[in-house]
């Protein structure tokens, strides 16, 4: 998840191979993924998009070097961060969506009983057009009637938010905040208070805050600062075979419900790949090498 | 965790670039380290070894090019499967392990009160004696007086054991059962038999049993070799940021302990750094897409 371009290291240039996308987990650690072959490149005005068919996983979606969804695995990470939260609140009728181009998120979202609008605020217009190309299955519900998709910045889209436009839950799906991508200004602490201020009474909000394997501090920050703008925080994890590290952590914040165990499920058949309501609890259940991390009654309060 | 030694790919080959040691976790994904020196290279009558320093995970052993264990991130697949089953179990005192040669399943299995003699049947005395060497934390418990080290085959071991040497729990810790090395026999049905005649009343057995990201075929293997040979079969997985595919499943045989939530404790103040009873509890929550590789009656247990 570092943002460093490697395709420049002297040592396997991505260039003079180019059936392996190479991506650095940190300085000291790349995972390589063997293409078949590039199904689109190009630059949008915030950052360069590439869609790449892997071997391994399909087609993966690519901004600025950095892997950030497949085909093959993107359930673990979007039903985590859909299904937590949203089945931890009563009544999950409106959700903001900031980032989540890939549509992903939206598709979970919009399968939990009971959503009713749900607005996602994408920077990039072109992330979106791109996976309606390439990415059917994510992209599947990007059309539902309840859906709209705004193009904009979200941290100014919070700020201006009138409370009668508040939400019953916020998930932010950015990217990392290394480097210069336009994910950096999601994870202040700005940002976090005005997202507070844009929940309505028991919501709940969520964003993936990376792994603490490769970037503890990204943790410690988020987690620090959602412990000091809400009443609840928690911190749950998941692991992701594309991304680096393994360990892949969300955290929470809540205005009141307490997220540790669901207290709504999905209609019976509705299938997950990933999530069950077991998977749920003992997503909260943290090793002490990352409990150590977080402010003490966040960990005490999973311990 | 695939057999294949990608030293020899024409893409990137690791002989021009001496500063990255490269692994393939299956042939369309790889993973790079940096390595800063050889610390030890050599051939024993079983295998390759080498212990190379990594930037990222300090000293690293490395069996016929697959990375084993790191000084740094050991701790999360030692405890795992040396915690789970023995705080499972009502009186570990005799506990075989298999393989392990690295000592650090021994570590964690001689600190658990209760246990009393340790056999270690480790085929290459070469692995243990780099290990004393370059992983001094690993073999920290190897001059333990209640620890017996065999350096013989283990399967053999097992298949010649007298019904009075039965032992309470027997651990596997080998290499894959994928290419030529001397784990493959590890995986067979007629050696969990034959453990399974070596256990005690009350016994637990467990072996890693691979990642089924990559692996799914060992895994379904060896659950329904289990599920056939013992009257309780579970299946607990943790992720390991040095193990491709993230997601890491071990294998339970027990012949009474039901070992979802664990019924011991470790000593207070005992420090662990991935193991908590929460930990061990939440291990057994399978994904679908786990628990869908598993015998009916296995994945139903744990749902």
């Amino acid at each position: 998840m570092d943002s460093e371009r490697i395709h420049s290291s002297p040592q396997c240039p991505p260039s003079s191979s180019p059936a392996w996308f190479t991506e650095a987990g940190s300085p000291h650690h790349r995972l390589q993924w063997q293409v078949t072959r590039t199904l689109y490149a190009g630059d949008s005005p915030y950052q360069h998009i590439e869609v790449l068919e892997t071997e391994q996983f399909g087609t993966a979606l690519v901004l600025d070097g950095i892997l950030q969804t497949t085909a093959a695995d993107e359930y673990i990470y979007h039903e985590m961060l859909a299904l937590v939260p949203l089945l931890s609140h009563p009544h999950p009728a409106r959700v903001l969506i900031i980032g989540g181009g890939d549509g992903g998120l939206a598709r979970e979202v919009l399968r939990v009983p009971g959503v009713q609008d749900v607005v996602m605020v994408e920077i990039d217009r072109a992330v979106v057009e791109v996976a309606r190309k390439f990415l059917p299955h994510h992209t599947a519900a990007l059309d539902d009637p309840r859906l709209t998709i705004r193009y904009e910045d979200g941290v100014q889209y919070v700020a201006a938010l009138d409370a009668a436009d508040a939400f019953d839950v916020i998930l932010v799906d950015a990217t990392d905040p290394e480097g210069d991508g336009p994910g950096q200004v999601l994870y202040t602490t700005e940002f976090h208070r005005a997202i507070r201020a844009a929940l309505l009474p028991e919501g709940v909000y969520a964003q993936q805050s990376g792994t603490p394997i490769y970037n503890p501090d990204v943790l410690t920050r988020v987690a620090h600062d959602v412990d000091r703008e809400f009443p609840v925080c928690r911190v749950y994890w998941c692991t992701v075979p594309t991304y680096p590290g393994s360990l892949f952590t969300f955290t929470m914040g809540s205005l009141g419900p307490e997220p540790l165990v669901p207290i709504r499920r999905l209609p019976h058949g509705a299938p997950t790949r990933w999530y069950t309501p077991r998977i749920h609890a003992a997503a909260f259940a943290l090793p002490p090498v990352v409990a150590e991390l977080l402010p003490e009654r966040v960990a005490a309060a999973q311990a």
